[in-house]
């Protein structure tokens, strides 16, 4: 590869694409021999469209497509760069591609539009529809996507990365948290940062039986006496508020979870929280609060990076929701699907302090969330 | 494979699907490492996002999207199955992507919708423009695809196979048939169908320079005196129709090309040609006249079909089409384009009766279409 640890890494990220132009192909499943030619083409593949015609569920057996994963954006919220379009915000949709294959082993591909509108992006996922087994979505900014995903979610095979898959993956370290440190669906977390993760993370804690969840966001504490709209709203009927201020929420709390920006969290803030607790700061690259002075606050601290212990990452629950979605013909991801996920990932290791979670290339992971679907 | 002869191959076709279960897959050019990882995921993916941004034309050379090919289709003109729909059109579409791969070496995936209107066609092909280096229509209902076509044709590299893939391959028979039986450019040639291959061919031809075309369609020679609306007007205005009677289109033609069905050219017509002539019955898989017949009448005869010689196939020009349109980076593919497709294909044979065009399955087409291009 030619990848040195002394060059520029940015620079190699470059290199690295460029030299293989794009990092997927397709390629035949078999060798074309002139014998097959008239089965796979004119005329007899013809009576393969038929069949299905008559029998669609027939699908299933013989096209691509029913196993087929499309990785959807339009680039509108990609990573930390924002607003970045179809065009350029492609490198991300074809590694998580890449990374849904790889470790998954289940065919996936990039598709990305030149397109914003809710209600327009909401049309293409329906017309779309045919041509793949399951659709992830991926990196649309919130206020689009959060809808979107809701008024898609029961009527077909659609999965929110960003929302589910890190609501997944940290429910799946909370559960050993509560393993470690002898806690359980009666504990106090906190979740700093409102956005898309905020969400999902609360979603899930919720529909696990976690109730006593307070929310920070740009403006404090989530409570009722604020104005809230949008998703907001029903962010507010999943939490039990604790008094007004964010000083409040986190008195006596015993998992921070923040998926916000560096300098969010103040250190005073967890000093109100009991001693046995646990740090998950998932902002990327650079957590909510440096790592190091972290772990001098809290005996379990979990970051985004795959360079410090406890990594939350979506890769972790992706692949094997995958997996499950066209391996077992899902026709919708429930929320009770997506727990299932979240407690075969925390039971595939034995959790220690600096190990609640598998390694995110641990390719067992996505055969165990499959058979736990 | 287990294909036997003897073996109704209608039900071989159906096992061969159901064996793979589907053609294609989706595979990493690389193999994923961890050493990698930061590389084409978080955090360092994020640069080469940043720098398509500031450079779009970048994204020819790091992204799978500039070189995948779309096979799209809404499945309302499916081979001789009329509308059977996204779903049980897809092993079609599946096949064509096999072919391009297999043949041309150019990754293609299929694309499936479930639309029918054209200005909801339209938007959806220029949402997913960002996904591919190019887009190939295939067995959309008439009316709808043609219109569709032509509106889009000088905004995108778009190709619409069943028109101008029909087109070229037709083009480059006739190209030879002239040099076997000493004829040029103000040769007289019959289209029997004035459908979509129809249109295609007559467009193909004219751009190549011969004037002398008639077309007959289920009503007789198009003419002027005809009410004729849409795409058939257009037509009109490239063709030189010769008196007014189907007869009289067929005195002294040396050409047929009929693109009908079974049945709808007459012996009697063919009688009315001169000698020296050659007919092509594209009809598929049963050709218009059947060729024990057809080559009692005239000393060249082409059909679709693989069992004969001189297959007109238009799998011969889509695998170089698309090479050249994704390695060449065109930007749209004009009929000047199509043309030398066509020369390149019909100059690769040393013109016989018999071998007017080079076998389907011959590797060395795409790359030379590609050259020529």
């Amino acid at each position: 590869m030619g990848i040195g640890e002394s060059i520029d890494p940015e620079k190699q990220a470059l290199e690295l694409h460029k030299k293989y132009k794009g990092k997927l192909k397709v390629v035949p499943k078999f060798a074309l021999e002139r014998s097959l030619l008239p089965y796979i083409y004119t005329p007899h593949v013809a009576n393969v469209c038929k069949k299905i015609q008559n029998q669609p569920e027939l699908w299933k057996d013989v096209c691509l497509s029913s196993r087929l994963i499309a990785i959807f954006s339009n680039g509108t919220r990609t990573l930390g760069l924002g607003n970045i379009g179809p065009y350029a915000c492609y490198p991300v949709m074809e590694s998580k591609a890449f990374l849904v294959k790889a470790l998954g082993g289940i065919d996936a591909i990039p598709l990305v539009v030149e397109a914003r509108d809710k209600e327009v992006l909401k049309s293409i996922l329906r017309w779309i529809r045919p041509s793949f087994g399951c659709i992830n979505l991926e990196d649309i900014e919130k206020d689009v996507v959060i809808p979107l995903y809701d008024e898609l979610k029961e009527e077909m095979c659609i999965f929110h990365d960003d929302r589910h898959g890190t609501g997944i993956v940290t429910l799946s370290a909370v559960i050993n948290t509560f393993q470690i440190l002898n806690l359980g669906k009666e504990a106090k977390i906190v979740v700093v940062g409102a956005g898309t993760a905020g969400l999902g993370i609360v979603e899930l804690l919720h529909a696990y039986g976690v109730r006593e969840i307070t929310v920070i966001d740009s403006e404090g504490q989530i409570t009722e006496e604020r104005k809230l709209s949008g998703y907001k709203q029903r962010l507010l009927s999943l939490i039990r508020p604790r008094g007004k201020s964010i000083e409040d929420a986190f008195e006596n709390a015993e998992i921070l979870i923040a998926a916000s920006k560096p300098g969010s969290v103040k250190k005073e803030w967890i000093r109100k929280m009991r001693g046995k607790k646990a740090l998950f700061l998932l902002a990327n690259p650079q957590p909510e609060i440096p790592y190091e002075q972290a772990v001098q606050l809290a005996p379990i601290v979990g970051t985004g990076r795959s360079d410090y212990p406890n990594q939350v990452n979506n890769i972790l629950a992706l692949p094997g929701i995958m997996k499950a979605a066209v391996e077992k013909e899902k026709k919708k991801l429930t929320l009770a699907d997506m727990i299932k996920a979240a407690e075969a990932i925390a039971s595939s290791v034995i959790p220690r302090k600096e190990q609640l979670l598998p390694d995110v290339l641990d390719k067992s992971i996505p055969e165990k969330i499959k058979e736990a679907l």
